[in-house]
């Protein structure tokens, strides 16, 4: 049994390109759909009820490509909109939450686990309740980050800048006792040697969107709807606007060039 | 004579409230709409169809509204839309952009100006073209600053992480033998006086928010567009989106507390 049609992956942006490098490294045979909403970019900022509803139309948007899967590489969307995405599409939905909620559980010795994401993600409380329905006893402390994503979309990985902001958010962690730390952001992962420098190498750092490739992988071994083996897979980026340096900052995140973008008009706002 | 419509102002979130303070100082009688597109900010990072896109959607919006002027309070939408929105508009139209532009003539006496905005405004060139227009001779330097937006907004306007942004931005000025400086963001007034003890006291800062209020001015009594001297002016203000945060940041943006928030969904994206 092979199920040739592509897996659908929706971000805010470019942030879920990391995620997308993620699952064609472990899944090169799969057809893949990008779509970045790069034209009402960030979600991280906005009420829930404005991110619900784009994520609902995103996902509209992408069932009419048949995909047979949907990823929500966006954390923010994945922790606002995931369970009514769920409850109204027939095919599986994945956000970047769970994949990384149970990665850190798996890591944790101390049951002391350390959450940075955006505003949005974190006052959702999606990752902290997602790890007490994993494990009560566990102790969750969560920092919002709001200047890593216009650190990392600028390039400005290491250096005093870079160093002087994770101090500002992570010294919080320094007294707190945790053993992990969830990447709880989708362009956390390009910040990985600032922020391991100021937490220190024994913490370790959980990356969602790596988590969720796994996750993903193991969803359509069981399910039998991975390509065919003899299939080379395609990536297709979609976005609503054409951003200045996308190109750039895109093949970062993708970690290859970025040829073949299409732009997408959504109907309605 | 006189005109009871309200100035529609518009921006693409909060930083055009910077423009809204300094025109309600200048004129406490008008009343005010303010629209803050919030569900799609920020502009600054997106192309220029889409800005003149949302651009003509606001300013359609606000006629219905029954505004006697419109001011552009966003640099981005006015560097990239201002032309084309005075060319369909019957009535006056300002931006943000030529107000600052004289304003840094008038100061300069060295013919030499720096320009520091978003990388949309900069790279739009608008700025040196307007001042190149004024005086052919001028000397002008741009530098796009990305990461003061996101400084202005975490409120972080001093300390360790805002001069060494500010540095790593304006240390290009140091060389360059500018006197006179366009804060060309609505949010950078906020900045001043990082702004200001990094590039040294010495050189003129010419905020265009504060420029375009007086030019604003001018026009309404050369018009006997003004409203009556009897009246007190209201404040209303329209979003897209209402954002987290958003009464705080505001509220120090406009420099009095935001009671009165009307939420607008725009029929088309």
């Amino acid at each position: 049994m092979s199920d040739s049609r592509p897996i659908g992956i929706f971000d805010s942006g470019i942030g879920g390109l990391t995620v997308a490098r993620a699952i064609r490294r472990e899944l090169p045979r799969e057809d893949l759909i990008y779509f970045g909403d790069t034209a009402r970019l960030p979600y991280g900022t906005k009420s829930e009820q404005t991110v619900s509803r784009y994520a609902h139309q995103i996902a509209q948007f992408l069932l009419r490509r048949d995909v047979k899967v949907l990823v929500v590489a966006c954390n923010t969307a994945s922790a606002v909109a995931l369970p009514a995405l769920e409850k109204s599409l027939e095919i599986p939905v994945l956000g970047v939450i769970e994949p990384g909620v149970i990665g850190a559980v798996k890591a944790t010795k101390t049951n002391c686990i350390g959450v940075i994401g955006t505003v949005a993600t974190i006052e959702s409380n999606a990752y902290s309740q997602a790890l007490h329905e994993q494990n009560h006893v566990l102790e969750v402390v969560s920092v919002a980050c709001p200047l890593f994503v216009p650190l990392a979309e600028e390039g400005l990985l290491d250096g005093s800048i870079a160093e002087a902001i994770a101090h500002r958010y992570l010294d919080t962690f320094g007294s707190a006792g945790i053993d992990t730390l969830i990447l709880g952001c989708t362009h956390y992962p390009y910040l990985t040697p600032v922020i391991e420098k100021v937490v220190g190498r024994r913490i370790a750092l959980v990356d969602s969107g790596s988590e969720t490739a796994h996750i993903l992988t193991n969803l359509l071994q069981e399910k039998q709807m991975t390509a065919k083996d003899s299939s080379e897979g395609r990536l297709t980026v979609l976005l609503t606007d054409l951003p200045r340096r996308f190109r750039e900052v895109g093949a970062r995140f993708l970690g290859q060039p970025l040829d073949d973008i299409g732009l997408v008009s959504l109907a309605h706002d």
